[in-house]
């Protein structure tokens, strides 16, 4: 076999209900298999490898999730997208390819995410968002969210955020974390130059616990420091987070 | 039995997606017959008889449905909303519940009802909002809809935007046609004395032909007075459609 020739870039987009996470699993599908089965089908390549930028759990949607692949297929980027999302379900959408250079690697290559943390903040819960939104009965109080938001942005040490440390560096640096209120949703978007496992949804949850009066904004900087993932919230539900984003 | 003694308003909110309407139907679910069935358990009384603002088709969602029924139980309606809700599945939700007087009845006294009808306009599909928004792939011309939108408004016979004519008169009065662009999203809102069958759906329909270039915006004028639906554009697909509100 030759060497392929050709490194492709995708964007997808998933709504990850269905899914047990981006990376195939012995208990249910990946996003990735079902990705590669339909490239693999549209350039009649069998062992499609296909990176993505990191894995996404059970749950978790992608709007702009970013993969790489090597072929030796000749149809024009353009095409592909077209291509491949006719051989993939309705819950899975390429939305975007392009040729990269040979050294490009989805995962390795990239610079920065944004992912967004989605609540539906009101009084009973919400048929039409229950698979988008994490939804929250008890007013939450968004100025304070905000105001604690302000001591996660920046390089830190997020072991308190982390679940199953790996034994590597849990400093990361955040460039981002806006909160918006649109009547009865709340977005958390938090954009950092790499997450640890689990780091949106804790820190998710620990906003939460601000919002409900549970924790003061001024604790987040001690919390933070404390190293300690007892200390912060709890690991907010899955079906809440989308990845926005991934800059290269 | 007793005259019950007591006229109950709720207002609904219901994923369609797996409903055939609102309507018991002999070849599906509605949401209808789910919402009695709660009712029921709670009150214990077994022949609850829920009237509805109307019917939506399968597919069809709404955020606002209203309804009322007329009950014995003395549980307060604000208790209610979470009792009912308890034993409902999870893509159907009561918002709201109040006591109204005996002679309300929630299709006999709708004022004002608001549809509204969501477009993604992109080049690909989209997983995230497949079962929200119908998606047209060529780029739609915003500002050219909304010309044509101010043609419909005011008092028209609608025959040209009514599938199933009844027999009844078409006339109705629309007081408001919206068109909100949101990037890649595209809604239309339409409030009305009422709707003839398939009526927000035809004007979708005929609203992105224009968009799409193939009818003039000044065209429409003419077509309200042809009262043909053949001239019309095609019936949007339902799952473009959600009922928002019903106003007494």
């Amino acid at each position: 076999m030759t060497q392929p020739g050709r490194n492709v870039k995708l964007t997808i987009e998933y709504d990850g209900t269905n899914y047990a996470g981006w990376q195939v699993q012995p208990n249910g599908t990946g996003v990735q298999e079902v990705v590669q089965d339909a490239i693999a089908r549209i350039t009649g390549e069998t062992a499609v490898k296909l990176i993505g930028s990191g894995r996404t759990d059970a749950g978790v949607h992608a709007a702009g999730q970013a993969a790489n692949f090597m072929t030796d297929s000749n149809i024009p980027a353009g095409d592909l997208v077209h291509a491949i999302n006719s051989k993939l379900p309705d819950d899975v959408a390429i939305v975007g390819a392009e040729d990269v250079p040979a050294d490009f690697h989805a995962r390795y290559s990239a610079k920065s995410k944004t992912y967004r943390y989605s609540i539906l903040n009101r009084a009973v819960r919400g048929p039409l968002e229950r698979s988008r939104c994490h939804f929250v009965r008890k007013k939450l109080d968004v100025a304070a969210m905000r105001e604690a938001a302000k001591s996660f942005v920046g390089e830190h040490d997020f072991a308190a955020f982390q679940s199953k440390p790996d034994g590597k560096s849990s400093v990361r640096r955040i460039t981002k974390l806006d909160i918006e209120a649109n009547g009865e949703k709340i977005d958390i978007s938090v954009a950092a130059n790499g997450f640890l496992y689990n780091m949106v949804r804790a820190i998710a949850g620990t906003l939460i616990e601000v919002g409900l009066g549970a924790r003061p904004p001024g604790s987040i900087t001690e919390l933070i420091g404390s190293r300690d993932r007892a200390a912060a919230g709890p690991t907010a539900p899955a079906h809440g987070l989308c990845l926005m984003k991934v800059e290269y």
